[in-house]
């Protein structure tokens, strides 16, 4: 493993290959040198999000990629998005705030693969790219949420590692989101976002509402092709 | 899966096949039913822990038994216990508190995973058998770590999850947990400690040498067989 280039420190970007994840990247890379972590956790659409993940960091030219499975969140199951027996476009349930899509503790597991990276680079800053406002009602997308994690950090590793979760997002719209990736030239083509895991997006999931609701809010266009 | 048996509530309780989280198990079964998770993460002792795993689950006849995989932790490194490079049996280096065992974040990991099954079994307690005051200076093994552990589930999760973790050894010594495990009767005999993973254990490592300290200060005898 090279040292990091010129004098920026390390930082470990956790990259799933959406939207999201890479404005986050563009956001670290203003002031760190990124080590890219994607982590397949037998979501649906993994396959697809791996092509993007790659197609990101050839974009950035990043060679520090650490692809990671985590298979027993799949065994465990308890979500839409790993279990294909239920149904991820309608994933909303009306006697609950938090949609079906929802994959227990999955920030905790995708934190912690992050956390212990970092930890042996010698990265200090951790990026996600969490959102609360305009997200899905996910617990572990709470800016509480990363406080928490954060005091656990401080208590977790060794404290010479000093590691620490930044959420560059967490209160920004998806239209904001979208401004930023454009103004920070952020290969938003490059990304995928969908749920349902086709060659298009199938713009009907929340998670595409989401996306295109961002887009058009911000006045944009979607570069991505969408089921017409 | 089946509801549990009578009205004892149900807990998830990580089970390495180690004496501490054997006691540990101990003490869950008399308030609860018990759900045993082992999890490899490429530690060097995998095969012989598993085995130890399987026999302590049916001694207690356990039928829920989730064995889960974390094969990252070896890719990421930084251990003695997963780099069959570095020595696990003179692990100590002069210039740290923390011996060269440590794997980056492990506890961290482990209780995500018991988290998200325990969400999904609709289990609250979680047991640990973590000992802070005669273990080895790992920093997720201290009883504030845990704190912070369960500030983090009450924000990490569905609220009426209600996921807590449990740490009945945390402040108790390895002569005490010997006493405790034989008082209550938990198959001492079909447990595994040693690093290093013969067929007979070394009795030189350092989890070997606390084990046999706790079994000779609880003036009982190590039912386990070591190398002469």
């Amino acid at each position: 493993m090279s040292p990091a280039a010129g004098d920026r420190p390390l930082a470990v970007v956790l990259l799933s290959g959406g939207m999201d994840s890479c404005v986050a990247a563009a956001i670290a890379r203003q002031t760190c040198e990124p080590a890219f972590l994607h982590v397949s956790y037998g979501q649906r659409t993994e396959a697809r999000e791996l092509q993007a993940f790659h197609a990101i960091a050839d974009h950035y030219g990043v060679a520090r990629r650490l692809v990671a499975r985590l298979d027993h969140l799949k065994a465990i199951g308890g979500s839409a998005l790993t279990d294909e027996t239920r149904d991820a476009v309608h994933a909303r349930r009306a006697d609950s705030t938090i949609p079906d899509t929802y994959v227990p503790l999955r920030n905790t597991h995708l934190l912690a693969m992050a956390a212990s990276w970092a930890e042996v680079l010698g990265a200090r800053p951790i990026y996600i790219g969490a959102v609360e406002e305009d997200s899905s009602g996910y617990p572990d997308c709470r800016e509480e949420y990363y406080r928490e994690f954060n005091r656990l950090l401080g208590v977790a590793a060794r404290p010479e590692s000093r590691l620490h979760v930044e959420t560059p997002l967490i209160h920004l719209s998806k239209a904001q989101i979208v401004r930023e990736g454009l103004r920070l030239e952020a290969p938003l083509h490059l990304t995928w976002s969908c749920y349902t895991g086709q060659e298009v997006a199938c713009g009907a999931c929340e998670s595409c509402r989401l996306r295109l609701r961002g887009f058009r809010d911000a006045g944009a266009r979607d570069p991505i092709p969408y089921r017409p």
